[in-house]
């Protein structure tokens, strides 16, 4: 969506765009933001996209990703709070993308199955199957930009007896809300995001107990009760997990919060990115530019604390790299530049040091385009901000507000306080409960407020 | 593994065969025999294959899929009973195979990205992945012959609500155990072997109750209380189900047993097979080999009664064609002779009759080739007699025996009743346990024999 938007906005400004075709497997766009109740394999036979459940809120303050030329105050037409559930990002999103009249580019339910070179012709070959008629068809390309992500395909460790594990056993990827995980003691595996919020999700969603499995370092919230970090797992024995310290648990769902996997079945190994989940993954110049061919793309193949933003930054860059705007150095130089983004990257030390590579990372690639430069310091500053609001309270950093970097504006505080909200809908969101109904539901006594939460 | 079979056959009768190679995306074979413990997406990023859970038993009495040249006599060296579990199963084709020392064609851990064929050369260019390296290679070959099955991409439809139904959710596909359904109230949905099969192992394993929805008609055995048929859902509301007759349950976990896509990721659509799952697949002569392309053959691709004896007769006939010892009619006469067979088929009125038609399919097969031939109708009247012990009672038709039609072995009455074994591994179903401790299992008074079932 944002390479789309890039191009748009090239032609605007009255520049000759090329011909752009976007195949996109799922039946709308969003990516991970196109939620799926489906798990595993969708209705055509592929896999599913999102990793999405129904009621994820931004884990991170809007203010944070917040696209420099189209900001919340535009989309909304006043002050939301700073971390809203995924109904209304996805409205963000899509609502910048229509306005830009890009849809008209995107082939829909349709799955890149091949991507072949030709080093005779400079060209791409791009085999896709339309899912609703089954049919393939090939069409050739000057230039490939890979935009799948790389938060799709599951990251699945094996743990010694896990194979006759007799509970409710999943992904991360397949989780999809934890009302039925009430009364359960859960396990999580491993201490990153989604062990994290799934963690506070089972909480909230009245699990008897959640146990958070570590492999190298706990992620050290101050838990409430019910909720306790162990380290990692020694062996499965039917429904007793043994840990490493020695304790044992019984155990009656266990979420895989393991990861992902950077996996591209439809480019040959010498096109395709493999790298691990990081800051600075190798191969690519400017984080974006395959080194193995120069007309082969990626957008956010990083880790990313910034999000939104910086695939705007990447997608504006690549956009001009295709339009000559922005050339390209000797593969030499291309090599000497990655090099000594890895060296600065393999010296980082701490989330200071790692939010500001990833900021002067974008600043170095909106200096090279006309997309509008943002403070990134000031969101470097939310970001720590952010950090300090969990670590004082897991259970209600979302009900913090931050400044727009782009606007100014305070975020509003939200009608209802996260932790009680169990209705995820953008309608609800906006709407404008009577003060007595919210303190209905801060009290406990409006339940019935989220159908999908009757039980 | 029924092609590899096929062509070491004839190579031990002093035929020169060709060079074979086959791709298989696990990393042991067996196919849906292969249990895998993982759900969605595998360790490497792609589909799960197998759809069996850990309690599986055969939902068949293995004398009516035996292998005419490789009997369970033979393999186990004494009578085992009719319902063996997988890990049994997979023990005897596994002996088959590694009897033939054929695994030396195998590249396991090896998926197939693309097939193309080429006019001008005549030949299929095969490009694969080896999973453990990353590395994608392509290869030219002169036939191309399909074995991946079609019981393993899940058909999953949509409901209304469905996208809000807080419990737990999954298709059949990814069912791996009842076990964490015990005192659930669980719905199925469905009315064919998955709906019958699972619900039966939740009822075994202690669900509060099974209900199990039909769209046309209801499986109509004698379930015992604590399973239910109903019509189908109208709509989810929360974790409330409605139904067309008007009644609602509530509901703690789904199941849709709702059958599997032919899907052929790797193929473009005009090799693709295009077909509901039937037993006459349109477009393949003799039911396997591709009318648009009389190289490339499938292997099991129809709805089965006959299964493992089914694929070896496909399997030996491929052989044949490609050796050139069977000759392929006109183009013309290969349609006619599918639309006799799809005629026939058309008028089929009932399980007999599809038996019979299944088993005059394989007879006609088997005459063209030197598989030898055994009694189809025999067979057939095992599979009669297989649904009326179902009829009867679908809790204890597994604890009946058959007579081999291969050897006249009568198969032996196992140790433990089906309902109370709780133990499905291959070392508890050799073994012979003493006559108390098995009135102790049935008596339920031996929760423990079973690790996995430990709660």
């Amino acid at each position: 969506m944002a390479q789309l938007r890039a191009f748009e906005s090239a032609k605007k400004s009255g520049r000759e765009i090329p011909e752009i075709v976007c195949f996109e497997k799922q039946d709308d766009w969003g990516g991970q933001w196109n939620f799926s109740w489906r798990t595993g394999i969708d209705q055509h036979g592929e896999p599913v996209h999102s990793s999405m459940y129904r009621n994820l809120w931004s884990n991170g303050p809007k203010e944070a990703l917040e696209f420099a030329e189209y900001t919340f105050d535009e989309h909304f037409g006043r002050p939301i709070s700073s971390y809203p559930p995924r109904e209304v990002l996805w409205d963000y999103i899509n609502g910048r993308a229509e306005k830009s009249d890009v849809k008209k580019h995107v082939r829909f339910s349709t799955v890149v199955r091949w991507v072949d070179f030709d080093v005779n012709t400079d060209l791409f070959t791009v085999t896709v199957e339309d899912l609703k008629t089954g049919k393939t068809e090939s069409s050739e390309f000057d230039h490939v930009i890979v935009g799948s992500g790389h938060f799709s395909f599951p990251n699945v460790p094996e743990f010694d007896g896990i194979e006759t594990y007799p509970g409710i056993l999943m992904h991360a990827h397949d989780f999809r809300g934890a009302e039925g995980l009430a009364d359960k003691n859960v396990l999580l595996i491993g201490s990153s995001y989604s062990a994290e919020d799934i963690g506070v999700q089972c909480f909230k969603m009245g699990a008897n107990s959640v146990t958070i499995s570590y492999r190298s370092a706990p992620m050290g919230f101050d838990w409430p009760d019910g909720i306790e970090e162990v380290p990692l797992i020694k062996r499965f024995d039917g429904s007793t997990v043994h840990f490493h310290n020695g304790e044992t648990r019984k155990i009656d769902a266990v979420i895989l919060c393991t990861g992902y996997l950077h996996h591209y079945p439809f480019l040959p190994s010498d096109l395709a990115l493999s790298s691990p989940n990081n800051l600075y993954p190798d191969t690519l110049y400017r984080g974006v530019v395959s080194e193995a061919n120069n007309k082969l793309f990626y957008l956010g193949a990083q880790d990313q604390w910034f999000t939104f933003n910086m695939f705007d930054a990447q997608a504006w860059y690549v956009r001009d790299v295709i339009l000559g705007d922005a050339t390209l150095p000797s593969a030499t130089e291309q090599r000497q530049d990655i090099d000594r983004w890895l060296q600065r990257f393999g010296a980082l030390d701490g989330a200071a040091d790692d939010i500001g590579f990833q900021a002067d990372y974008i600043r170095d690639l909106i200096e090279q385009t006309d997309y509008p430069m943002f403070d990134l310091d000031e969101v470097s500053r939310i970001f720590l901000a952010w950090k300090d609001d969990k670590k004082s309270n897991i259970l209600n950093y979302r009900d913090q507000v931050y400044p727009s970097v782009m606007t100014g504006t305070l975020a509003a505080v939200h009608h209802t306080p996260w932790l009680q909200e169990l209705d995820d809908s953008l309608e609800r969101y906006l709407s404008t409960p009577q003060e007595d109904e919210i303190q209905r539901i801060v009290r406990g006594e409006e339940s019935s407020h989220n159908k999908a939460a009757q039980k």
